[in-house]
């Protein structure tokens, strides 16, 4: 049983904790689950907005399936799931079974736990992971490209950076367009429209080192922040941090 | 006035030539429209096989512009055009004004025109452009992933590569994913499903000089052969080698 299909039954069996650490070295990805009449939607918001939203697979209607994971059940297999009706969050369970229709639609997006790890590998400090705290992540004051009733703000994720290391960090993530890619900006938070780093939007707030800069990468979130803004019916999440753990080494979204 | 937006007048003004040699350094794009009905088979098509259907824009419904050049009008601004019913060629005008309906969507999907000219600069010669002839292009016996009711072979384009320059043809090409990325192949045609070389399905056959080596790249003509494959009632393309000129830099797709 490899180290993915350890990890999804674990999940699967009731395990409800965030999937960080789980299975390293294999991708983790985020999940958006909506409707056939949103679906069209969604995928051309992810092909107009392919840094915050890198599609890695999309599902056809009804299949619970991805090629990311071919044994994995995608109403089971991930810790826990977010419920939304018409943009507001209504529950947080640990399966959809009794949710899924043939009219559901799932959207598998790169999710920057991949790129941490190659930080790691290239001796970039990742400061969230020394603190063990989720990282931080804001709304910004960019609007995404919107797609039929989809829009929504960029929302991006920080890590401090030591400034000697800024240039490595952006070279080792730049080879990984699949997980969100090169910064989309460094240094200037309020260039971004947030006010304080110590109040994220979402995740917890991160510590800055002495001689760290703050570096923004698109976030994951944002397909999250457009269904909050764009209100649709019916849609189904991952919960924040508890992703879907695939059989997709992160090397393979590595460019050489 | 730009060179693209020249260009693109001359065409809208019924020049109806091959696109290739006009506003050289901007990328040029296949075109493939189709009604709303299907379009989220093709949009999925493209996310699924993004090498051969790399999609640089897709519109809503109904618009006639791309953000790829903000002022062209797709509907007469390149030289000639294919329509297709139920998958059978019936017209190539050089306008579809009276065919466009509110019900249509347009795909823009990169063009190896935009490595050919990194293959130049690179200092590897392009034997179809020595030899003033379209590529050669190919069905191949490798099936793209299908995506509802769209399917259909892989199509590449063969270009003879002396054999030491091979390798940097690769590391060229590898750094522009949005216009076919990497070869699929190199060497051997047979292993392809191509049985003669001197015989291209598209295009027309190119020389090889002694001691070349034929690479195979993912070809946009794929989406032109899946419609020929899944018979959608209504299409519009491009007519071979009659691009769609935008006004963006072939540079804006090479990866640093």
């Amino acid at each position: 049983m490899s180290a993915g299909a350890k990890a999804r039954a674990a999940f699967r069996g009731g395990v409800a904790v965030p999937s960080s650490g789980w299975a390293p070295g294999l991708t983790q990805a985020n999940l958006v689950v909506l409707p056939r009449d949103w679906a069209w939607d969604m995928l051309l918001f992810g092909q107009r907005n392919p840094q915050p939203v890198p599609l890695l697979d999309v599902t056809d209607p009804g299949s619970t399936s991805t090629v990311l994971a071919p044994d994995a059940d995608l109403r089971t297999d991930l810790p826990r799931y977010r419920v939304w009706r018409d943009g507001g969050l209504v529950d947080e369970p640990t399966d959809v079974l009794d949710l899924w229709t043939d009219d559901l639609v799932a959207f598998l997006v790169g999710c920057s736990f991949s790129f941490e790890t190659a930080l790691l590998d290239a001796g970039v400090p990742v400061r969230n992971i020394e603190q063990g705290r989720n990282v931080a992540m804001y709304r910004t004051d960019r609007q995404c490209r919107p797609a039929g009733r989809l829009s929504g703000p960029l929302v991006v994720s920080m890590r401090p950076v030591p400034a000697h290391l800024v240039a490595t960090a952006v070279q080792v993530t730049a080879r990984m367009p699949q997980v969100h890619g090169a910064p989309v900006h460094v240094g200037s938070p309020r260039a971004l429209g947030i006010a304080d780093l110590d109040r994220p939007d979402f995740g917890d707030p991160v510590e800055a080192e002495p001689g760290d800069v703050p570096v923004f990468w698109a976030c994951g979130v944002t397909p999250q922040a457009a269904l909050m803004a764009s209100r649709p019916p019916f849609a189904i999440t991952h919960a924040p941090g508890h992703m879907f753990v695939t059989d997709v080494p992160d090397a393979a979204y590595r460019q050489l």
